[in-house]
């Protein structure tokens, strides 16, 4: 009997890790607020530039209040009139709430970032989204 | 010794519980193709189109080459000048890679929405980011 209850076990954690799997990108897994951040470069030819502003945005990985992180590049994907991909690079963020990215925006990290990384970039755009039910 | 088994495999499950749920969120959990869109509406204080419009993004949950989706509104994050909250909804569609994200532009329901939505709105702008290691 024990090993019915070992073999019962086993079953119920491989269950659970592949739900798991599968959910875990599924939009309720995505915390509401996605901060959206698109950098151009000074230099937008300068590949050693765009990876000192990537380096710098992977230091914000430290800020606790990120609950989901995704650096980019332009991607690959068709030419079209409305996308642009005329930026260096990208970082998006997801929080629980306003009042996190508001804790975020002044943490010394994020305050450490703007003022090593900000003399790269010529422009930042961004958008501050809240996901709807 | 059974009740030692299963108080065991309990434990067991529980951490796998709370390790994933940890983990859900973060950077290794999202698909590496970002598809992130903005949307303009022609009337943007009509309420109504907005609903619409956010119902028609909606309906593309159901290709299956989505890994993520996030459906927002502007969010009520402090103004700055680099903040743009002028559109009226925003899509953020995960994809394991630039051939699922081309999948997706050519899937009838992608089309669907374009030849039934698409009136609503004035502009749209599209950043397509892959992810960096």
């Amino acid at each position: 009997m024990r090993l019915v209850t070992l073999v019962f076990c086993l079953i119920a954690i491989i269950c659970h890790a592949d739900t798991s799997t599968t959910e875990k990108a599924m939009p309720t897994q995505i915390a509401p607020l996605a901060h959206q951040v698109y950098f151009w470069l000074k230099n937008p030819d300068s590949k050693e530039d765009q990876a000192k502003l990537i380096e710098g945005i992977k230091t914000l990985a430290a800020i606790p209040q990120i609950k989901g992180l995704h650096i980019g590049v332009p991607a690959s994907t068709e030419k079209r009139d409305v996308v642009d991909n005329s930026y260096s690079a990208s970082e998006l963020l997801f929080f629980d709430n306003a009042a996190d990215e508001h804790a975020y925006q002044i943490h010394p990290i994020h305050q450490a970032f703007v003022d090593n990384y900000s003399h790269l970039w010529s422009k930042v755009v961004v958008y501050d989204s809240v996901s709807v039910k």
